[in-house]
């Protein structure tokens, strides 16, 4: 990795950008904000910016997409004849499934993306909002397929270790999307649609930690995640049905006044919880 | 309030107990539990303390029932001829309806049932883990009824003074009970059904923040929650009952891939949440 461009200087982008900077690599940034680049130069953290990607792009041994899910592909399409040949892509997306399968079947033959996913994103939007230490914490897992060479998993690894996230693991495709469809999506459907149950302004004084803690994620990038769920919408539906089956047994349970069925299913998610302590 | 009497030393009582000795009142604990006694006794957090309550209930002047919601009906039924004349007795139920009702209409003539609920419980049970600094965080909210004294009323504030709450409201029966079944109750429901939805110990390195805040009030006490979720069925019934139709509505624009309505839905969700930041 000599040097690294990254596409995109939002949160997530310039997040990469300054990490990566901060730890002695040669950082461009591409941007169709000059305003951003601007900012991105005057905190160091890219060492060139531009808003015509031809300029530098050939520069750049890996190449780091921070863009939007839908972006990606049109991205690569109008760019790749651009870039260094045998360069590395890397995407950074939410989802896989929809994000690789249709890159990879347009990329130009030498060029190579292989896709990581360090979970570790923010619901503020744009480059102010930046902050390199979003990686300490962070679980970042490798995504290969089958197009993928051992020589770019490897790097995607290294990258892990460079940008200094907590945990780095490998999943296919098939169950990364399953994860971050019950894990992460699921539970941003469930916060959004508890706190659109109905009006609750006149609560607010009353609230305890677990409404508090429940509905944090209810606080959402709409432009971002109305994306992110579309691109794994057959998955997201089955995760969504299979709690809408579940909540409603509940609800069936408490309403036949079945106490031992009740504390059954409290007995079973207390027992499943506890290994998600830390 | 000279003596105060506190039923029931579980985590809650024995909490009770130690904030209100360590204020300096004087506080007698009844207990079934001669083990829970000695541990009350030798760690100073009441004066005295039986297993037979007419021996001291006759010097309460206040008495504090920190029993199981189904079990406060039938204690005051059997204690109440030995308790003091014109003592004040509180509840620290969860739910109120259901306790408070029931309570007032057997109750002695001179006795007066005030009815306190200090948020801030814990899933931990029995004395060991009693803690007197849960008080500090805590709304502590007063459900007079059309059956209490001003007097009684001035007590049971003067008492969350005392305990050193956060925040001390008053609520009739009816709004305080539909507020727990939405903030509450509600909410760990969806938390103990998302746990429940399928099994997922595989998934538990994987785990950030969102799944970890949203699923940590589903390890849960199953005895006093079967219990407070009956008491207050039907007002459960009705705010799940809305809960589901509003993630079904999220579920069927997923489906249809109305992006529109799906961005209006986290707007409104964001919007609203934003109330709630601290």
């Amino acid at each position: 990795m000599k040097t690294i461009g990254v596409i995109g200087l939002g949160v997530m982008g310039a997040s990469f950008a300054s990490r990566l900077s901060h730890k002695g690599y040669t950082v461009y940034g591409f941007e169709r904000s000059q305003e951003t680049l601007d900012i991105a130069l005057q905190k160091q953290i890219i060492q060139k910016g531009t808003t015509e990607p031809k300029t530098l792009l050939k520069e750049c041994d890996l190449i780091i997409i921070a863009l939007y899910p839908t972006q990606i592909l049109p991205w690569i399409r109008q760019y790749q004849q651009t870039c260094k040949d045998k360069a590395i892509l890397m995407d950074i997306s939410g989802v896989k499934s929809n994000i690789i399968k249709p890159v990879q079947a347009i990329l130009r033959e030498d060029l190579e993306l292989i896709s990581i996913h360090p979970m570790c994103g923010r619901e503020s939007r744009g480059i102010q909002f930046s902050d390199e230490t979003i990686f300490d914490q962070a679980n970042y897992i490798v995504v290969p397929t089958d197009q993928n060479t051992p020589e770019a998993i490897e790097l995607a690894k290294q990258l892990g270790v460079i940008l200094g996230v907590k945990n780095i693991s490998t999943l296919s495709i098939e169950e990364h999307d399953r994860m971050i469809g019950f894990l992460s999506q699921l539970t941003h459907v469930i916060a959004v649609s508890l706190m659109n149950t109905h009006e609750n302004a006149h609560l607010v004084e009353y609230t305890g930690d677990s409404f508090h803690d429940l509905t944090r994620i209810a606080e959402i990038n709409e432009d971002l995640w109305s994306e992110l769920f579309l691109l794994n919408k057959e998955i997201l539906l089955d995760e969504t049905d299979q709690f809408i089956a579940s909540i409603q047994h509940f609800r069936d349970v408490l309403d036949q006044e079945d106490a031992e069925e009740m504390k059954r299913l409290f007995i079973q998610s207390t027992k499943r919880r506890k290994l998600f302590n830390r």
